[in-house]
């Protein structure tokens, strides 16, 4: 998610603030520019390399613009949830764009029907929209205030008017959202490494419950919820962020290192060479090598060119040893012992395949070290982790685990150290979010059997 | 526009439903189809043939389907404006597509928005799916009928929900919608000849004021408004539908033969070939032939291959002399006396391109017969036309028409004429609406000013 | 086929001269334009409008361009054979393209391989580039003189160096080429619709063993071989040229239109419509309408949407009686007694067809009439008509291919009727090829056995 | 370069030894397929992903195939350019690709030209294929021995015939080639990544000089040259292969990993962090900073998704600060002293940029280390490296260096560090070219002014 105001390149900057932040989602991408007077909509499925091409920037011309690109969690795929949402009516236009996940929405839905609006998606985005216009209510700084204050769940949104541009976090902040000065121009993103690109300096991060309004009158922050402790969720800086990208002021690179650090620490493994699953476990397998004072070496390797036309090989061909994504380096790994260093394990599966992979290629020993907490609940703050019955971990010991996946020892980091790795105060403002590991949610629905009134879509 | 109930394919009958009808619109296509749970929708921008590909047939397997191409008329243009629209309630789904043009949509959004509703687009469709869903009612016969009654207009309305498909005509029927069976199934068609294509049997056309629900219990009809008499589109005569399609069970290409003969019994010309404007204008030009005893011949010559991708020629290479889409048959004009026989005179220009390109390939004469009347009125019920001011025939004398044109001689059919060429009987049934030649409006608003609140799109 | 010398818009020039005859070939195209200097080529598989951007005009910029359109017949399929081809020596480079098929080429290009010639493709083009250049001659009028003087067949060429164009025709000049002037620059055709296209003049047609030479001198024409009777391939005037050529002088629709006559005065119906199958027949289907005195209607209607990303009906649908490209027009054919004209029968494949649809859509009778002769012999010059076991009509008598097609009456244009309708005045430069329908073949190899020493591609 | 013999998924798996050698070569990609009886080539520019489709490998049957992508050097760009080459002969086919540079290649066409043959492209390949043919030869061993002995350079070149396939390496092996085993089949690859993809076996690599043939028979190996001390490019360890190849048996990463750790011992830096540039500095950068006791830190990151359709920034954004495709980490160096590792400084704009990002990101100090000695002198053997006046090393000495590229300071790998790091015995066959580093070229024309006599293409 990106927005910026008061640029005069506001559409072709959020291109880059977008492509930036491309790993975050890859179905979709869309941006909205305001010029003042109307708002300007262009979106479609795929790449934003592929959604854009140089004459939109022109088509699109303003200097207030948001954006976003399309993450697929279960429930959400389809051009229709391509995001931002446009809406006219005859005392203007709005967009809105999210991040997140709105747990009664279902609810919220069912009310608004019965009143008589039609919804025409399943996103959130459109229900904000209507609650905003619930009853006939002017988009407003109070009609924003009135609808966020009926959700519950983890949000991030970001709504722009012909004249004026919103900015929300949910009041645990559990999604990342970032503010950043690009000479006078306003900029928000979901990470950082946004403002790297586009040459923008950060900010601050934006609050747990804030709402905040940019005009031509400046900006202007005010508090719509009581703020909670943030709850930041870990599994940005585990996998889902860039490495360099800062949340919570904490790099997540140097976050992933510590992680690895601290696993060493934790689970020191006797063996030849560390090896990390390309790429978002690098940092940490580089991290456990110095701490074990052992080798890191590049014993599996990504293979960049697989995109969306690679013809994938037939059942028959796999068997056969052709390998696609990744593949073990037989010069590196063959008659060792290996450390392999993952993000994270979710169903199993992968981890299995490389365990086989490196033992094929002839590591002697392959010892798997997992730079997170054993992943045992699902997710229902917007991060895709399939459903509780489909996490291995979910009803496993460890050893259960190891057994599965073949390796010749697996230990986990623990939430403690997860916890070191990341917080660098114990602010209000700097809590994470591990309830995928731990079960302790921060947000629930406060009543019996809450957490499965999640969108039944 | 098209739709079918009761038939395992409906999706690809639809397809090449559509596809028989894409000259009524090239800018987009989509099908929404029931599998008797879920109604699952597919559009895109472009021609039938480039927005389905075989393996969407699959995809959308059902047994009732409604589909619509994308015509564009003077602000509907953009994908939020190709149908079938799709909106999801807690109490099931609706799919609505539509043909023509609401006058009064402005007003009516203006008291959905004031109850709260939130309306994306500014298309017809999404307005009727709003009246309908209006204080929440349930999708039925009954909050159908009381949507329609407030709309003044000219349409034809397709709705799919999961269960039922439900069909409406306007009062006065200004817009073609027929009705046909393909074994056990019903279809619908804007026009006949998508019945021929899929080998269906034309049954009847739907009736001005009628509603059409099918369902599990088969058809059933009733009437939501008083009958006018009916008024449907000359103009779907003269040039907009196909040759092969029935209108009022009046032949196209036989009704413009007609219109050739009456043209020639007024307006007889004494020259020696008779040519006609490919496509629209060659049943006429043979027919006025046929009527004065002249050889016809193919005076004029349609380049078939300018499609999207045509690079069209600079201005500089226009006027050297390179042609795009029409060029004349210098063997057949050269040295005569040419009748040039056209559908239609809208704003001249073409007229004049056509008159000056066979001067320059050596006619001695060119004297222009329209087998339509002087078209000087706009129209408010779905044909893009041209603003009043535009149409070279609004102000000004056919004197002064042909001299602007340079033919040297003009004339254009009666508007009685044109009505003994199209009109079989005299039933309430088989009226026509001329109000783009003679101005009589069959739809007004009933108060002054009405026609100009069009949408101010 | 098309080539213009001295214009500072060369190929976008022939752009507009390869669309025009865009109905001889759908498989390629490609342009080579010199700029006095160096030669540059673009080609690739697609319809002209695919294949061309308007980018690639200012790539391809010079004052003379060579240009063809891919027309496949058995045994020249795939990229290899997209023309022009272009050759670069350390003496400068040449391109070549053409039009026909050499008969003797396997005889020649064992000699060449002999000698030590590698070809890369089968084409016509790279075998006389070969015979040109044969032990290392320079490219000259001299050595193409040679080059063309090995030749046995039916052949256009057209040759572009840095500074010269060479354009040749066979001694029978079986394939139509004709000159025209634009402005100051040369333009060459196989049609001389492209001349209308672009506003040039036509000049004359090349004529039968002439070999052309353009370049700063201008102008120069020699011949190279005695001049044979013209032999202008017959089926180009029956369905292979557009309507708005002029072959030999001789207008192509109105030659058809005669045909038509001549076949109604050959063979006359006892019926109640003529119709014609479009669009090739439409013209002889208005002549046999005039002469019989029969009205001429639109029976059959061709869907004009149907390009390559058509989807094919499945077989199952297609039994249920949808059509694809043609469709009949009940309310014309119900009840009556029709004449179809078609222009031609190869396989019967389509007539049985057609006849079959008419009669399904109500026609009594259907009486076939075919506006050229039985074709019942290869072509050895370039048409692809199947090998004559294909033709429906080799073996068999009218009255057996009636019986086989289904029609009430069947009847063929004489090659009398035939040469009446084509032939102007009885000049050496005047003479028609109706091999396919007599078999007698102006052009043979010599020697026994000679017919089939055609390409074993 | 990849081929492999005896699997009857031959074009598959090429497929994916092509796939897996995409970094040596993005702008085209081809197939031949033997199956025995006829060749077949599909080739396109582009992707490996791009040209080929499922379907294609269908199409594409076979039990032996060759295949490469396209790199394009100074001088070969364009779809002529793309290999294979296929030719055709009366007595069978030949399809050719090589990878390399034919010095003499200028002399060698004059040759063949006043002999009579007429090549098409400028390739080297289309070179050899004449050579073989010359006079008229048959395909066979002894025609391709004495085509080799032509040739002065740098090549690898496999061959295709209908039964056969050879398979050959110049006489110093400057270009890598390796054999591997697939079950019973045959493969050959320029770099062994390709064979771990697939699941074959690594066997040995081709020896300088020596020429393989493979058939029904089995697989024979002759020596047609002398053999030379091996010579194999040092740049394929720096840059061009991929960190999972071995070549002469060295791993790549393990040999860049050496060449951080020798350079660590040259050139030591007192400073906080170590990064590199990614992709392939990183592996130097990880043994640097492992020598010198240093972390190492992700200083930079690269955009993963900057792909053909990427827009690139204007110019005015530049300025403002939007980055492409490498970004520096903030939270990284801001405030640190960094060692900054690149692999190798060419033309020194890019290092000069990054040094310059660093600081603007708030790096106190950057040290620049480059993990191989400094690029004076061109290459003739295939490596596209600028002509000397482009190497911004080629007349400068270190200090000027550094104060070009603003460096606190700037230090290179010597060569015989480099030879450490890569050369594991020194038997005949293990020898590198580290000519564009000394000058010491081990192939020339052996006659003055000879390595100018590069194509002049």
């Amino acid at each position: 998610m990106f927005g910026i105001w008061g640029h005069e390149k506001a559409t072709e900057i959020t291109y880059y603030g977008l492509h930036a932040q491309q790993h975050r989602g890859q179905e979709g991408a869309g941006i909205v520019v305001s010029n003042g007077k109307t708002l300007k909509l262009h979106k479609e499925d795929g790449l934003v390399n592929d959604v854009f091409e140089r004459a939109d920037f022109e088509k699109l011309a303003g200097y207030a613009a948001i954006g976003n690109i399309h993450y697929v969690t279960n429930g959400n795929r389809g051009f229709d949830n391509v995001q931002p949402h446009l809406f006219h009516t005859q005392n203007g236009s709005m967009a809105v764009t999210h991040v997140g996940n709105i747990m009664n929405s279902h609810t919220l839905r069912g009310e608004l029907e019965d009143e008589g609006s039609l919804l025409q998606t399943t996103t959130d985005t459109e229900l904000l929209a209507h609650l905003i216009k619930r009853n006939g209510k002017d988009i407003n700084e109070q009609s924003i205030i009135e609808a966020l204050q009926n959700l519950v769940g983890a949000y991030a949104f970001v709504i722009l008017t012909e004249e004026k541009m919103y900015v929300a976090l949910d009041p645990h902040g559990i999604r990342p959202l970032s503010i950043g000065r690009l000479h006078d121009a306003y900029v928000f993103s979901s990470e950082t490494c946004a403002f790297d690109i586009i040459g923008a300096k950060y900010e601050r991060d934006v609050l747990p419950g804030e709402l905040i309004t940019i005009s031509k009158e400046g900006l202007e922050s005010i508090r719509f919820a009581i703020r909670e402790k943030r709850a930041l969720c870990a599994m940005e800086y585990v996998y889902f962020s860039r490495p360099d990208s800062d949340l919570n002021e904490v790099n997540v690179h140097a976050s992933r290192k510590q992680m690895g650090i601290e696993l060493a620490k934790e689970s020191p493994a006797d063996a030849d060479v560390v090896t990390g699953v390309p790429d978002s476990s690098i940092s940490a397998a580089i991290g456990y090598a110095e701490q074990c004072g052992l080798p890191y070496e590049m014993g599996l390797i990504k293979n960049r060119y697989v995109g969306r036309t690679f013809i994938q090989p037939t059942q028959e061909l796999r068997e056969q040893g052709v390998k696609m994504k990744l593949s073990p380096v037989r010069g590196i790994v063959e008659g060792k012992r290996v450390v392999m260093i993952d993000d994270s394990i979710i169903r199993g599966t992968t981890s299995m395949r490389i365990v086989r992979m490196l033992k094929e290629a002839g590591a002697k020993e392959v010892h798997v070290r997992i730079a997170s907490p054993t992943a045992r609940h699902s997710c229902f703050y917007g991060i895709d982790m399939s459903t509780e019955e489909d996490l291995i971990a979910a009803n496993r010991p460890v050893e259960a685990i190891r057994e599965l996946i073949g390796a010749d020892s697996l230990a986990f980091l623990s939430p403690e150290g997860m916890e070191k790795a990341i917080v660098k105060d114990t602010s209000i403002n700097q809590g994470v979010c591990q309830a995928c590991f731990t079960g302790n949610y921060p947000v629930t629905m406060k009543r019996k059997g809450i957490l499965s009134e999640n969108k039944s879509k």
